[in-house]
C-alpha cells in the first residue's frame, strides 16, 4: 500500500475499549454503491460526541470494528465525477446526517430522515451504529457521498482554518443545539430553560442568546458544566441542591415558569435532587412539563432511543418512558422531537461565526 | 319568582345520575367578580360532549349540583353596560373555551388557555369541572363573559336558524376535530388517519376532506360509527378485527404509513385486536409513533387529564402513561396537544358551512 | 441518422411563426456541461403556455430557433450514469423549473430560482427566453437535468396514464395557479377573489376550492372563460360591464371586499370597463389593494417582466408599473411575486389527482 | 377649573408651528362614545416621531388644534369602571395603534388595522391625522382606550423608571423597526441593509442584531447619523458618495447582494448619489429590489401614503409610485407593508430591555 494511501481511524473494540488503528483508505462506493456524487476529505477537526460515548459504553449494539466519528471538517482531496460545485482544495464542514437531497424528505428539509441512505430506517450518519453503515470520520480520510449536496465550504479557506475551532461545531454540535432552541420557541425576550450543560446544552444556550433570548437558565449537576454556563452569561440552576425548580427560576427571573424549555440530556437522564444517582429516563420531560408556560414548546435535541439494552426496566428497554403526558396536555404543549437537520441552519451559523457573532469554540 | 327569570338546567347529581333541575336565572356577574363585559343568552341549541359523560361516568371530581354543558349556541336577551359590538336580538356561538381577551395567552390566539378566568390554572370553560366553575349551557338561559371577544354573530339569523343543525358545532366539536387536523399538518394531498369515530373523530374526517387530503381513514370498533364515516367517503379500519396497522393502511393507500395523525380518542383508549375491552391509556399514541410517517405530526385534541381517580393504575391515576416515545423520537416527529382555540377557527368554519363546502351535521 | 435518433419539435421561427421541424435528439449535456444527473424523456404529453404566446406575439427577445415547451410529461428513455432512483420506463412529471438541488435556493425549497442552471440570473425554464437555453420538450424526446432532483415519479404507470390528461398539467399549470392561492393566504373560509380565468387562474379557482375556499370569485372579460368557471361552482365578474368591483362582490358575498387576491393575469393586463382594450399594466396590481381586506395577502403567479419591447409606455418597457403602493400600505397588504417552485407543490397535488380530489383538466 | 383638572399638550396650529396649549382634561369618552374600558394617563414620557414632523410639514390634512403626540409612556391615574386588570399607579406603554381587542384583526394580532376605532378606515392612532379622531399624548394627561387589551405593564414600577428612556421607545420606533426586519425575514446570520438611520433605522439595525444577523449595513446620507449607525456595530454606506449600491456591499461582505432588505424611509425618499436633493419617492422600493438576492423579503415600515399634497407629481399625489416591479417578480421577492401591531412585539422587546439584551436608548 502507498502512503498515499494510507489511512488511521478510531476503531471500537467492544465495551470501553476504542483505538486508533489502520483503516482502510475511503473509495467513492458504499457496500457495492457506487458514489461518484461522493468527495474524499482529509480530515481537518473531528470531535467526540456525547453519541459515541454511548456507543463505548456498549449501550448499544454497535459491533466490533466501527470506525467512529460522525463530526467532521476537511479538505477535498478527490471529487467523484458527479461531483459539479465542490472542488479539490476546498475546505467543508460536513452535517453529520447523510442525506441524498433526493428524496421526500429532503426536498422538504428533513435531511435528519433521509430515505435512501439506511436501508433500515430513515435517517443515517457516518461511524454510528444502525445508521446506515457509512464509515466514520475520525481518522485521516473519510468519503463523503452526495457531496454537492451535503457540503457547507467555508467561503475563504484562510479565514476558515484561522476560525477552525468554531467552525468545527458546525458539523454537529451547534445546529443541534441550535435546533433545539428554535423547535422550542426561543425568540428574542424569551426565558428559557436548557436542560443539561454539556456540549450540546452549551451549545444549545450560545444559541439561545445569538436568538436573542432575554434570559438562559442551565441546569446540571456537575460543576465545571455550571460554571462554562455561567462564563457567558447564563443564568444556572445546581440540580445537586434540594428544591423546587419552579423556586429556582423564581429567584431569577421573578416567574414561576419558562417560556421555552430545551432537553439536552435524553433518555440517559439521572433523577436530580434527593434521587440523583438514579437514572430516570423520563426526568427531564417531565420536568419540561412542569417547568414550562401553558402554551410553550418543548425542544428535544436529546436523544431517546427505540431501544436500550442497558435500561433500568423493561420498558425503557424498548424505549417506552413513564409520561406525564396529561400535564403537557393540560398546558397545551406541543414537543419536538429528533436529530437535528443540520443542512437547515449551517449556513446561518457559520456566517454568525464569521461575522464574530458567537463564540462557539469559547463557549462549550 | 317571575316567569322572566325562570330558568333549568342539566345538573350532575352523582355518578351516572343527570337530572334537569330549576337553577337560578343567570346574572352578569360570576363568584361576586362582576361580569358587564357579558351577555346572557337564551339558548337556542346545546349539545352533549364526551367529556360529559366522562364527568357522568364519575371518573372527575365534578361534585354535585354543577350545571353542565359547554356547547352553546343562543340569542343575545341582555347585555353588559361594556359590551359595543353585539346587541339583543343577535345569534351567536359560543366558543366553549371561556376567554378574557386581554391576557398574553388571549392575544397570542392561545384562547384554550387564558390566564384570567380560572384561578386553578390557565383554561376555562362552561359547566365542567375544575374549569373555573363557570355555569354549564345545558340550560335555557346562560351568562357568557367578555362575550364581545368570545362570540361568533352569525351574519343572518334567519340563515343562521336554517343551517343551525350545523353551526351549533362551532362550539366545540368541529373545531376541535379540525385543530386536531391543522396540528396535524393536514393538508391537500395528504393521508390522514383519525384514531376514534366519535364526534370529535369524524369533524376531524370531514376537516380533513376540507383540508383537501387526498385519503382520510378512521379507525373504531364500532360499526354504526365506522358506518357513517363511509357514508361520506372515509376509509375505515375495523379495530375490531386481527392485524397489523401497517398492512390495512398498505391495503387502502399503497402505502405502510400514513402523512399525518389524529388522535380523536385520548386517555380511556382501549387497546385494539386481541386485548380490546381493556383500557389501555398509551395505546392510540403508542400507535401514532408506529403508523406516521418519519417527519409527521401528531395531532392530540383527545383529552388526557393530569389525574384519573378511576384509572387502571397507579401511573395511569396522575395521567402517566407508558409511552415509546424512542420510536417517535427517531421518526423526528413532533405531538401537538391541548384544548382546541375555538376562536381561531370558528369563523372560517362558519363560513364554510354558511357557503355550504361542508355539511357537518350530516356527518357526525 | 438512424431512426432512433430522429426527433422533431415546435420551433419559433419569428413574430407569429413556430413550425414542427426535426432537431437533434437530445443528449446528457447542455452548451458542453455533462448532465450524466439527468434523463431522455418520450414525452407523453405537453401543453401550451400563456408564456408561450408571449414568445410568439414577439414581445420578447426570443431567438429564431428556439425549441418551445416547458410543460413535459413523459417516459424515461435513458438515464444518466448519476441518477439513482429513477429507471427506463418511469413515467414522470417534469416541472417547469429547472433546478439543480445543491444550491442554497434549491435546498430551501426555492426551485423557481435556482442559482446553478441559468448564468444571466436566478432560475431556469426548458424551451424559453433568458431561462438558461435549455431546449423545450414540446417536441418527441427531451433531456431532463438533475432528474433524480426534478422529476416526480407516478407510484403507477396505467393509473399515471388513464389520468394523464389531469396529472400533465403537474408541471406548471395547475402547481402555479396554487402557488397563487398559497401566497394569497387561501385556505378553508376563505373568500378569494381570482384575476383572470385563462388556464391559470382556472387552475387557482380549482385549488382555492381544494384549498377549502368557501366562495371563488373569478373576474375575466371572455364569455366563454367565465363559463367554464361557473362550471365547477365559481362565482364571476364579467368585467365588460360598468360598475363597481366592491358592489360586485357584495352582491355575491354581502361584503365588499376578499380575504385574498391572486393576480392570475400580469404585465399584459387591460382596463376594465369602460377602457378595456388598453393595456394597462398594473391595473390587476391596484384592483387588487382596493379589493382586498385590510390585513389581506396579494399572490401574484401572473408575469411581470424586467423588460417588455412591445410595452405601451417608456416606463413599462423597462417593467416599471405605476403602483397605488400606499393604499396597499395603509391596508397592510402583502404582495407574493415569482416563479412557481413547481417542486414544492406537485406531489401533493398528484395525490389530490390520484385520490380523485381535483378535476383539474375538466375545469380549464 | 380646578388643578387636578389642568392639562398641556403640543398643539398644532398650522404649517411650521406648533405650540403649548391649554386642552382639555380626557374624559373617559371620545366623540360621545363612551370609554369605561379606558384609564387616563399621567404622562411619563413621550416622543417625536418622523410622522409627526410630516404633518408639522404641512404635507397632510391635519387640521388646526390637533394634539400631537402618539408615543407615550405614563402612570394609570384612573381607570374606567370596566377595567379589570390594571390598577392606579401601574407604570405602562401605550402601543400607539390603538385597538379594540374585539374585531377580527385584532384577534388575529392585526391590532395596526383595528376594524372598530376609525370610522374612515382601518387602524387609529393618537393625535394623528386621519386616524380616528384619537386625542394624542405630547401633553400632561391623555386617555387611552380599550386599556386591558392595549397596555404593557412593567413588571416593577423603579426598574421601569430607572430604564425608562428605553422602555418609552416600547410604544413605537423599537417594534416598528423591529418589524421591519421581521417581515423581512432577518434572522442568525443575515446579512441585512436598513435604508434609512432615522430613529426607526436606527431601531431596526438595532432590532437586527438582536436577531442574530451577521451583519448590518445601513444607508443614509447624513453624517451624524452614519456616525450613530457605526457605534453600534453596523457597518454603513453613504449615499451621498457615488457608486454601486451592489459594490459597495460586494466590498463589507464579499458579495454583492444582501439577504434582507428593510426600508425606513417610506415615500418621502430622495434619490442617491448624483442626483440627491431630488425627492423619488420609489427609489428605496427599487433599490430593494436590486439590491436583495433572488427569495429575498422585502419589509416596509417606512410609510407610504394614499395621497400626499405636497408631492412631487400627480402620480405620487395620489400613492402611485413607478415600481420597477417586474425585477421583484424575477427575483420571486414578497413585499410586506404597513403599521407595525405593536403588540405583537412589545412584550418580548421589554423583556430584552429589562434582561439588558438591547440598549435601544443609546442607539438610537
Amino acid at each position: 500500500m502507498s502512503l498515499a494511501h494510507a489511512n488511521r481511524g478510531v476503531v471500537y473494540q467492544g465495551p470501553g475499549v476504542v483505538q486508533v488503528d489502520a483503516i482502510d483508505f475511503p473509495k467513492l462506493e458504499m457496500n457495492k454503491r457506487l458514489c461518484q456524487h461522493g468527495v474524499i476529505l482529509k480530515v481537518v477537526t473531528t470531535n467526540i460526541c456525547g453519541s459515541d460515548q454511548h456507543m463505548v459504553r456498549g449501550r448499544t449494539t454497535a459491533e466490533q470494528g466501527l470506525v467512529l466519528g460522525h463530526e467532521i471538517t476537511g479538505e477535498i482531496i478527490e471529487c467523484g465525477r458527479d461531483v459539479e460545485f465542490l472542488n479539490v482544495g476546498d475546505l467543508v464542514s460536513v452535517p453529520f446526517n447523510i442525506a441524498c437531497g433526493r428524496c421526500r424528505n429532503c426536498k422538504e428539509g428533513r435531511t435528519g430522515i433521509c430515505l435512501n441512505v439506511n436501508p433500515a430506517r430513515p435517517g443515517a450518519a457516518y461511524g454510528y451504529v444502525d445508521m446506515g453503515g457509512w464509515v466514520g470520520g475520525q481518522a485521516e480520510y473519510v468519503m463523503v457521498p452526495y457531496a454537492d449536496f451535503n457540503l457547507l465550504k467555508f467561503p475563504d479557506r484562510d479565514q476558515g482554518l484561522e476560525k477552525i475551532k468554531d467552525l468545527t461545531l458546525l458539523s454537529d454540535i451547534l445546529p443541534t443545539g441550535y435546533h433545539g432552541c428554535v423547535t422550542a420557541g426561543v425568540g428574542p425576550g424569551s426565558i428559557v430553560y436548557i436542560a443539561g450543560a454539556g456540549p450540546v446544552g452549551l451549545a444549545a444556550a450560545a444559541s439561545a442568546k445569538l436568538l436573542g433570548a432575554a434570559c438562559v437558565i442551565v441546569g446540571d449537576m456537575i460543576q465545571e458544566r455550571l460554571d462554562q454556563a455561567r462564563s457567558f452569561g447564563c443564568e444556572t440552576i445546581d440540580l445537586r441542591q434540594e428544591g423546587e425548580m419552579a423556586d429556582k427560576v423564581e429567584q431569577i427571573t421573578g416567574v414561576r415558569e419558562v417560556d421555552a424549555f430545551v432537553d439536552c440530556v435524553g433518555f440517559e437522564a439521572h433523577g436530580c435532587g434527593c434521587n440523583h444517582g438514579n437514572e430516570a429516563p423520563a426526568t427531564v420531560l417531565n420536568s419540561a412539563m412542569e417547568l414550562t408556560r401553558a402554551g410553550g414548546q418543548i425542544g428535544i435535541p436529546g436523544l431517546y432511543v427505540t431501544d436500550d439494552p442497558g435500561a433500568v426496566d423493561e420498558a425503557a428497554r424498548v424505549g417506552a418512558l413513564s409520561m406525564r403526558f396529561g400535564l403537557g396536555w393540560a398546558k397545551s404543549h406541543s414537543f419536538h422531537t429528533g436529530q437535528c437537520p443540520v443542512m437547515s441552519y449551517h449556513r446561518q451559523l457559520m456566517q454568525a461565526i464569521l461575522f464574530d457573532k458567537i463564540e462557539i469554540a469559547f463557549h462549550i
